[in-house]
């Protein structure tokens, strides 16, 4: 798979899925290294991911302001704009690939950066195949981006660090803000991830350092609601206060969602509710316990909360996306970059190039060894895997004290 | 009221109310000037508020660590514990106050320092003439503390500037993240406030700065369904994105609480439903118009939020509690220290003192003139105003990356 010829062309860089507070770092990333590689002709950002390669919507990044472009590293969510289209297997129906041919072919594009999940991947593997069935040459490589950490074949996630570190620093406010009166008090976080409970996980840095989660739950193991309740009155009535974190995946052993479930809490009825799994937690703990409750959903504030992104994955989200074009300049295709990670005498992070066959698809969840034998929290090996993922207040333009954001001129091509 | 004697004996400080991210540094500014004072024989710290002088239940804090005890001024919430306990009146019931008495006999506190809102300024109000009125010499003194910056008689309190500034920096993140696809989405920002706006209105600043609230609806003005529709549908086809923040207090024009009136959205039964209002709007939204909708509710993260703290609220916070406690010292009583700031030419804010029997009771409000027209946004005058309030990034403290908070032994006296 790998070519040892220059390839001279434009490149294509694509952002998809659910933003993340770093994914533009990668995007900078990529594009820097495009704008600075003599093989790569021009570089264009694809607007809403794969859909604006389909509808002919390139920015030409060439027309950005460098210094401009530099803010992009601390923007969040996804600047070129994203999507979710799931691409069809090219053998029913070729449509959408043979229009992807045509615009590669239009602007020359010979380098094709995506980054995204799991679907991200899959679409890139999809297109580099078709690519080389029609023998038409073109380096497609996946950055991955995934606040979820769910991907196959890599120590972790671009976006993870810095989802991990809002999660555990908002959690330990919520922990400080939860006891401060002298009453019985139960405080449910929820927080996303609906297959892999890498997220939730991270609020065991907080309870790592004393004011974090009494109980955390994830969707690895099965919801019990008779033993949930019965940890729960277990610590209200050792020391007043419970503060809970669940994943918004959780679910009973039959898998039925515990958000999704019918429950009859408030008119007796069995009417499902409004609001989220956190609202409705915490109701039917007040009617169990009868201690005053609150239901908090971290929401989408927990993926674009880039104040809090970590050094470590924003300098990491970066390195993949400049890895994935230098890699590509040099011959390689058909991969996604991953990192390979050293924890033991101080954290070190290298990438790795995964096929992209081997990681479309999977889903890496938390190892069941790191959830304490309760099911109701994490074990040291998970601190000591999230920890160094978390590190390093970085450096952050401002303006009047509030985020400053890069202002593109998003000047479409042609 | 003023005396000019020097008048030695212990002092109590309590913290009441709703916590926030810098109550915590005006008790420091406080404990800090209570130690540093000759006059001052013991620092008291109350156990959760008033309750801890009922209930006898002292932490001395001359015997913590300094070091440590400086922590305090980046640890969010009330490390002392808070209550919301209301004093009844003395003539009706002295019981409360005879043993307050007996408390501060016992212990020779001639300084009552009370940190919180319009209710616990009147507690400290009622205290202060009960007192004067059974002839003990104790000097009374409030400190104003509330996110809802609704305290009469001051330019504004401690704790709204870091709020405003979590709430400003969220919206722009969410504004981000809102934008992404390219579908029409209507996302739902809930911001604390039952009866005064300026929370919400500190979205504002996310507006002034390009992402942010397209709508802002404060309980000031009434709501009014038809014209939220009518917005809301309006800017969905001017650019398929809008961004909403509502107060949690707006109320239709009979003055019913637009979170609790009584809907047929899912169920069509007109039970009340859980979620709070964004959800609920939201629903509403989406039924309305199509798009997408999504419900955000800040909740407590918003009050909390101590990473996000500005160095201006953190700074005048401490001081609020040191000018209490060295005007106490100078003689002054019966006072709750507020903000005299000026904007021109760059902005100062100076302490004066207010009786108390001025402050306690009222709701200081938006002025009208700040909100537009269409009752739906803020002018300029509403920046001018809250800007200074969110200034300066402060250095704070950290481990692993992670916020470092105040470990106090609180030994209890006697």
């Amino acid at each position: 798979m790998n070519t040892e010829t220059i390839l001279k062309g434009a490149c294509i860089i694509g952002q998809s899925g659910g933003p993340t507070s770093v994914i533009n770092a990668s995007a900078y990333g990529a594009i820097r290294a495009g704008l600075d590689s003599p093989a790569i002709t021009r570089v264009y950002g694809a607007a809403h991911g794969i859909r604006g390669v389909l509808d002919d919507q390139l920015y030409d990044m060439n027309q950005e302001d460098p210094a401009e472009l530099a803010y992009l590293r601390n923007t969040p969510s996804s600047e070129l704009g994203s999507c979710r289209y799931k691409m069809k297997d090219p053998a029913v129906d070729d449509t959408d690939y043979k229009r992807i041919l045509e615009i590669f072919r239009k602007y020359d594009v010979r380098y094709f950066f995506y980054i995204g999940g799991n679907d991200s991947m899959d679409t890139c593997n999809k297109i580099s195949k078709y690519c080389q069935s029609v023998g038409y040459d073109c380096r497609v490589m996946g950055i991955p981006k995934t606040i979820d950490n769910d991907l196959f074949g890599t120590d972790h996630c671009p976006g993870y660090g810095s989802a991990a570190r809002y999660i555990a620093t908002s959690c330990m406010e919520v922990y400080k803000d939860s006891v401060v009166y002298d009453n019985a008090q139960v405080t449910v976080v929820e927080i996303m991830g609906r297959d892999a409970g890498w997220l939730t996980a991270a609020s065991a840095l907080a309870t790592h350092f004393g004011a974090g989660p009494d109980l955390i739950y994830l969707p690895e193991v099965d919801f019990d609601a008779e033993r949930f309740y019965a940890d729960v009155e277990r610590i209200l009535s050792e020391k007043k206060k419970v503060l809970i974190a669940v994943s918004e995946g959780i679910h009973y052993a039959d898998g039925a969602l515990v958000s999704e479930a019918q429950v009859s809490a408030t008119d007796g009825f069995g009417h499902a509710q409004l609001g989220g799994l956190a609202a409705r937690l915490a109701e039917q703990l007040k009617q169990h316990t009868g201690a005053k409750v609150r239901g908090i959903e971290l929401s989408l504030l927990q993926r674009c909360g880039a104040h809090l992104a970590s050094a470590a994955d924003l300098d990491e989200a970066e390195m993949a996306g400049r890895v994935a074009v230098e890699s590509a300049v040099e011959g390689k295709t058909d991969c996604m970059v991953a990192f390979r990670c050293e924890r033991s005498g101080g954290y070190r992070c290298e990438t790795v190039l995964l096929p992209l066959s081997q990681v479309a698809n999977y889903v890496r969840k938390v190892p069941l060894e790191w959830i304490n034998a309760d099911g109701n929290g994490l074990t040291q090996e998970l601190v000591d895997y999230v920890l160094p993922l978390i590190q390093g207040v970085p450096d952050r333009p401002t303006e009047s004290s509030l985020p400053r954001y890069a202002k593109l001129k998003k000047i479409l091509a042609k």
